[in-house]
């Protein structure tokens, strides 16, 4: 095995030492037995479960709000005293202290399972704890990411969860492996963000040794094993070439003849500023703000608030801001809301709009500092709300907008029935920018998070393409623009065919802005419709992608 | 109060006194102290511990399957010794049994707790045993339904879930009153199969006193507190007049100018065959097969499974039988499968046909199962698969079915994506079946299982019509068959306006047939087309209702 292939989501090379994200510490056979001291042997059980502890806190003192209280639980529970009672009863009777941790959890897992039928799911944090003091025990690699690397290593996983990456430091990755994953997953999300390769859908990663040294090209896909110096050393300089071309583009977006599409950047605070003004960001198509309200037990003041609005508004004058009210809901709860009922799935339950039109105080309160924000700043502020559903609650909203006097008021069109509907809803609000990620989930029942489902997250399906033409013409129909602001933006090709289809204005993690700018530079109006025309004639996304890069010459002089 | 409104689903009426659901039991205040003596004290906090084991186990084996499991798991809680010894030190301290009671499960609750950040949904179950433990100790109503009840009452919820009616009793229950719900929630579909009149989304339901006695309307929605004799004679005798127009209407389904539109019933095993014989379905139009694999540790077999299968085909000699293979996933896992990784959100996950192509034999098993119980019966077997999201899968099945001897494969359109590109899928498949539940789950983003967004989960939605008629529309094209099997097909007005959109086949609960075969018999297919067109000029539901009844007279003489 020399080289792996997968799918390349955030182009760049990265060369680096194997670290896999370990998520399992094997079971202690049921008959180890220990061979020394048994005073001896509990105190070390002792020490792993206080280290596990002291390190949960530490971790949680380090990221800070509910999860500084979720680590400390976790951590009080390493210091169960009854815990520790069955630790030493077990190794009284000859068990290894890795094995007597092992089963003493197990009293406790029992009890969770006996607790309800949620098995598997419900003891998953309990296991986390007792993985931590056995692996310790046992002495092999601690789930988790690795501390203290001596060099930027390649984090190689099944997949990446949020809890996963928490902690990531940008310095100490030098790329990111999944063996799952798809261009709109977490992982590939992160990696734009961040601007680090990465590499999703790659089959095989995680059966690489741990140290080994490898090659990621971001934008081929390929994973090389060990590679020569020369391998190395070729493979930076065409990454160099090719960042060469892409810095050559520059200035406002537009196509070949002259059409222009404002590129914006995707934003979740003013800390993604410098990236975005960096990679030339025309504006903010998409600012999220649940960093104001997460991890916190108060609400943020309307003063806290307008300070964060108006430092991003003030780094583009002139330049549009499209920033989206609170998104939160069951998966994400506010400490200072009442949370919902309990939600069997929360991505179909009541987060975004549907919980702000519930609690009118924290709406009112972000849509009067964001009003704030905009006096005496020259940036367009434009304020948008996530899932809308249909006429009614985009009504409520642009109301609530108006009143606060927030001046333009658009809506994400994230859920199908609103991309279906476009035409009823283009005339009651003033714009619509389309979320991609959210609408594919819903329009093909997957769940983004769901690595096992990355087919069908693939933004280049037919029926998603569709549903992006519908909403573009609904717009067009009342006179509105209509914007992109979900991944498939990033993706140069598909850059084009939204903008074939309609699509007025595209915004991305901005690592990815050079790329989408050189792409329509090389490319007509006319060319990208086309394209658009013959990738709605596919039946799966492969043969829309086909269909249409038959019709976009200028991708392969980007060696994409 | 003389009177509440809500929404009627389920026709009839029902005549008892309220019995409310209990889900929460008071908690004994701190300060609760005993003033006997203690060891009695002690004793009657063990005796209501048992008896609730007891219980919980008897109910376990009254349910069989799985519920056993959890029950008995349940039960060994209640006895479990930590638990009793902690009651014993607390009551020695002077607290009351219930006090005592209460505060020993608090150990428990916060181990639970701190094993995780799923709070509120992981100690359900704990809280569950403690309340029943504590309400028989404070004398209160238990959680859960009343055993013996001396006549038929009328059940009142916040909103009836599948483990709340697991072990409801036709009998038992005069009819049933929820606060919120809408017409395809869990209590609606239930009351249908049931037949029993059912009043949803009635404000204040929950406020009525206990053993009041209530008239409810499952028609009008109307719930009378405390009714005249006169009032019920009233009601009773209207019913009564209502069902003789209805039993006037029999024969196969078809339009006042003589359009045939089978009419078939949703069944969910051999035992509603009764029910749908008697309100004459011309056969099934949705079979779903999941009784035969939950609550089971080991797969069916092939026998098993063709002796249900064939049991169903005989009851409709020349009929049609349109069976849905097995839809499950990580909401409802099969214990003989592999489980699907966590899902966040199970309706968004790998369910349906995506399991089944992951686990080839237990579909193998099925279709060949399907295809010999076909063998010598003169009905027509016609399988489907649900979940299906594009062309891929839909071959995939096709395919299946073939290989196995099923001659007629079709898909369930129930993902936005199959009703956008249904023009792709008609050429592939023998037929559609339009699952207008998950559809508009999916449409609206919004769980059928939350009560608070039943609004966005109502059938008249216009984007849920466009869908639709999209789905219609591709199925023409390519000349294949188009029904609906969702709870969209009971509702007679919408009955109208599907056959005007280009459904071809109705299936629907069985006793909610003769309403919709009256209602069609009413119509000719040209009004069924006008209220169709004007359905989907409206902007909202309300306006989509509105504006079909306007064009639907013969409504109005079944008292709708």
């Amino acid at each position: 095995m020399e080289r792996l292939n997968g799918t390349g989501v955030s182009p760049g090379v990265g060369y680096g030492p194997v670290h896999r994200l370990v998520s399992t510490v094997p079971e202690p056979p049921a008959d180890a037995v220990h061979t020394g001291d048994a005073e001896a042997e509990k105190a070390r059980a002792m020490v792993a479960l206080e280290e596990v502890a002291a390190d949960l806190e530490a971790r949680g003192e380090r990221a800070g709000g509910d999860a500084r209280e979720v680590l400390a639980a976790q951590a009080m529970m390493a210091r169960d005293p009854g815990l520790a009672g069955d630790v030493d009863l077990l190794v009284g009777r000859g068990a290894t202290a890795a094995r007597a941790v092992y089963e003493a959890f197990g009293k406790y897992r029992e009890m969770l399972a006996g607790a309800g039928a949620y098995l598997a799911a419900r003891v998953a944090d309990l296991d986390d704890i007792r993985d931590r003091a056995v692996a310790r025990l046992l002495g092999v690699p601690l789930p988790g990411l690795p501390e203290g690397a001596a060099r930027p290593y390649v984090l190689v996983a099944r997949d990446l969860a949020p809890a996963d990456t928490a902690l990531i430091d940008r310095g100490s990755v030098a790329a990111f492996v999944t063996e799952e994953g798809g261009p709109t997953s977490h992982t590939a999300i992160l990696a734009r963000a961040m601007g680090i390769p990465a590499v999703v859908a790659c089959p095989g990663a995680t059966t690489i040794e741990e140290g080994t040294l490898v090659l990621a090209d971001g934008a081929s896909g390929v994973v090389r094993l060990s590679p020569t110096d020369e391998e190395v050393e070729t493979a930076r300089n065409a990454a160099s070439a090719r960042e060469a071309v892409l810095a050559a583009a520059t200035g406002p977006g537009c196509t070949a003849d002259g059409y222009e599409v404002p590129l914006l950047a995707n934003i979740g605070g003013p800390a993604d500023l410098p990236t975005a003004l960096e990679n030339e960001a025309q504006g903010v198509g998409l600012y999220r703000t649940e960093f104001l309200f997460l991890d916190r037990t108060t609400p943020p003041t309307v003063d806290e608030q307008e300070a964060a609005y108006r430092e991003v508004l003030e780094a583009f004058p002139g330049g549009r801001v499209v920033v989206r009210v609170l998104d939160a809901g069951a998966d994400k709860p506010l400490a200072f809301l009442p949370p919902p009922g309990e939600e069997p799935n929360p991505a179909l339950g009541e987060r975004g709009l549907r919980m702000l039109l519930r609690n009118r105080p924290t709406l009112t309160g972000q849509l009067e500092a964001l009003a704030r924000a905009a006096q005496g700043t020259t940036a367009k502020l434009q304020v948008m709300a996530p899932m809308v559903a249909g006429l009614a609650e985009a009504e409520e909203f642009v109301a609530a907008c108006r009143a606060a006097g927030v001046e333009t008021a658009g809506i994400m069109i994230e859920i199908p029935a609103a991309a279906i509907r476009a035409s009823d809803l283009g005339p009651a609000v003033d714009f619509f920018s389309i979320g991609t990620n959210d609408l594919a989930q819903y329009t093909f029942a997957a769940d983004r998070q769901v690595g096992s489902l990355s087919a069908l997250q693939d933004p280049w399906q037919p029926a998603l393409l569709d549903l992006i033409a519908m909403t573009a013409e609904g717009a067009k129909a009342a006179g509105r623009p209509c914007g992109v602001c979900g991944e498939a933006a990033a993706d140069p090709a598909l850059a084009c065919v939204l903008v074939g289809l309609g699509v007025t204005s595209l915004s991305m993690g901005a690592p990815a802005l050079p790329l989408v700018r050189a792409a329509l530079s090389r490319h007509t109006r006319a060319q990208c419709e086309a394209a658009a025309v013959a990738a709605r004639q596919g039946q799966t996304a492969d043969e829309a992608r086909d269909l249409a890069r038959g019709l976009l010459p200028g991708l392969s002089d980007l060696a994409l």
